[in-house]
């Protein structure tokens, strides 16, 4: 016990222990300014040199504010501008514009960290995969919970046998949108610009991928309810949603996701001889619950929180550009889960199983 | 809050102080045994005087062993033997044996307390509501949960709009059957007499039936899978079961329960404004988590178990027969539950959603 609390937060994928990647970073909103850019400027490998947002004015003058070289727009950003100052880019914008800049990355010869969702579609996601694979381009997509030391051990556990065989699975994921944004034009409730909708995609899209990097398993069928009801919820289906996800090896998954209630993170995964647990999972200092028999034990993480996990994140990547490896989540990687949420729109639709 | 703990377990139900009904007991297993006899004993209406068993050998000893005055056997209960005795009979046998107990009951005017599920099946248990309903016979259904103080003072807190406008319900009952009872021939494990299954029928029945009353909201629909896989489940469908219902008012909710999987019971409920959370919930020692914008509060009751669990219901039972009032979990609100479970039962067959 005592040399696996030591080892906790050890990073097991690290090879590379100098070198620096230099971000250009995209869309500029807090969740960039106040969260990724300094977990980059805190990290081993990389080093934040330029700014790119809507008009080369806002870029210039964040990059000022917050001692960043290059201030440039997303025109310039596609004319190649400030191209030798970076080496890959880190796209934050809203999900339906990511492939545009994954395109002209890849033109340039960059490498990519995208967030997730990947894109607005799994036809643009496809797409996005397919653009980076024929340039050769390295791209990651930002699941920032796979490189959390949380769930990292959890799934050591797993593959240790902690669970014997796995049996379900609940995952939830509700936040109150419009308290921490009142905008209710917000590009989260705006389909043209977040795909799908705006609960699965931007919240259960957390307990599905984790799931699926914790147990090594699929899921091959999906039924789901969705609905909206308060106002700023009217152009997406889920304000609400519940799902009910076949894994394989029989493993039953539900998940339920808001964007206007209570917030509350938690992923539950109940095997035939344990129980392992995230809770809070998602929003940072991810805690560990396990319980074996008549046993159950607790670990809490001081030091964790989005902004560490981000800075995780970003090492991880940038460990694999620099030796050249090869990256896990990659855009494939990404591109199921996009099948994934669309099969739970399309089951929500019709009532009917949606076989993936 | 000073008086709301002091007043946490009062009974609001209460208006019977004196008088005692006397039980006769069916289904002398190891929870009549262990677990109603002592509640009843220690209760303040509540009296055994006879027990029934497959033989009056049996019935007798364990009377005698008890300090109980009759023993009878099943055939000698059917014939009216020692009903000058008692007031009132207890159901705890197996499922499918429910209705032909309540029968005679309700045939010798006597009150009748049934274990859920109340039968195998929405046939048989309808059959049992009119016949009781026929002969003016009180009969309750015995859900414990509804007269434990956290689920009460739970129902009161979202009557009270603690949680705003209730979004998702997340249940899960899951325990080691084979590792509590060794025995594969079971009758758990047998349709014949558990009725549709087993995972659904005995654990998720709690998740169901307290969430109904919890939101005084039924469901209008399900969805649900289910599979068995180990050895001594190969009669039952539900080993694993995991189920999406639509609540009346838009409220998604999912549940996983297991006869093979790790102890564990959690019932949460998550609105737009707060969140109500029992854990562990159905196997004694329920725990209320409140919480509430930024607040969160745990309550436990460190005399509350599964016993006093079976005290308050038995007084409940009680002070309904002796002051002739209407009682609540009824048999009609029973058989609502056993509808609702031939309806997960079929969807899962179908991979239909099931409307109800």
């Amino acid at each position: 016990m005592k040399e696996w609390l030591d080892a906790y937060d050890d990073r097991d994928w690290q090879s590379a222990t100098e070198g620096t990647v230099r971000y250009a970073l995209l869309g500029l909103g807090w969740w960039t300014i106040d969260l990724a850019l300094p977990a980059i400027e805190e990290s081993d490998l990389g080093e934040v040199t330029t700014f790119v947002s809507s008009s080369t004015e806002k870029a210039e003058r964040l990059a000022a504010e917050n001692g960043v070289d290059h201030g440039i727009s997303y025109d310039e950003f596609h004319d190649g501008e400030a191209a030798d100052a970076y080496d890959a880019i880190y796209i934050g914008t809203p999900n339906a514009y990511h492939l545009e800049y994954a395109e002209t990355a890849a033109e340039l010869d960059k490498a990519i960290l995208c967030e997730k969702p990947m894109e607005s579609t799994v036809e643009r996601a496809r797409e996005m995969v397919e653009i980076c694979e024929d340039a050769d381009a390295p791209l990651m997509i930002a699941y920032r919970m796979q490189t959390d030391p949380a769930v990292r051990r959890a799934r050591e556990l797993i593959q240790d046998g902690f669970l014997g065989d796995p049996v379900s699975v609940y995952g939830n994921n509700s936040q109150p949108l419009l308290e921490m944004n009142p905008n209710k034009e917000q590009w989260r409730l705006d389909p043209d610009l977040s795909g799908y909708g705006t609960s699965v995609m931007d919240l259960g899209i957390y307990s599905i991928n984790t799931t699926r990097f914790l147990l090594d398993r699929e899921p091959t069928a999906v039924q789901s309810q969705m609905s909206s009801h308060a106002d700023g919820f009217g152009d997406v289906p889920d304000e609400r949603s519940g799902a009910l996800l076949a894994l394989e090896d029989g493993v039953k998954m539900v998940t339920t996701d808001s964007q206007n209630a209570h917030e509350d993170t938690q992923l539950k995964l109940t095997g035939t001889e344990g129980q392992i647990e995230l809770r809070p999972a998602f929003h940072g200092k991810a805690t560990l619950h396990l319980s074996r028999g008549d046993l159950s034990a607790t670990i809490e993480h001081d030091a964790f929180d989005a902004q560490r996990e981000m800075r995780e994140e970003f090492d991880y990547f940038a460990d694999r550009i620099l030796t050249d490896a090869d990256i896990s989540p990659d855009g494939r990687h990404g591109l199921q889960d996009m099948r994934i949420i669309r099969a739970i729109h399309e089951a929500a639709e019709s009532g009917d199983v949606v076989e993936l």
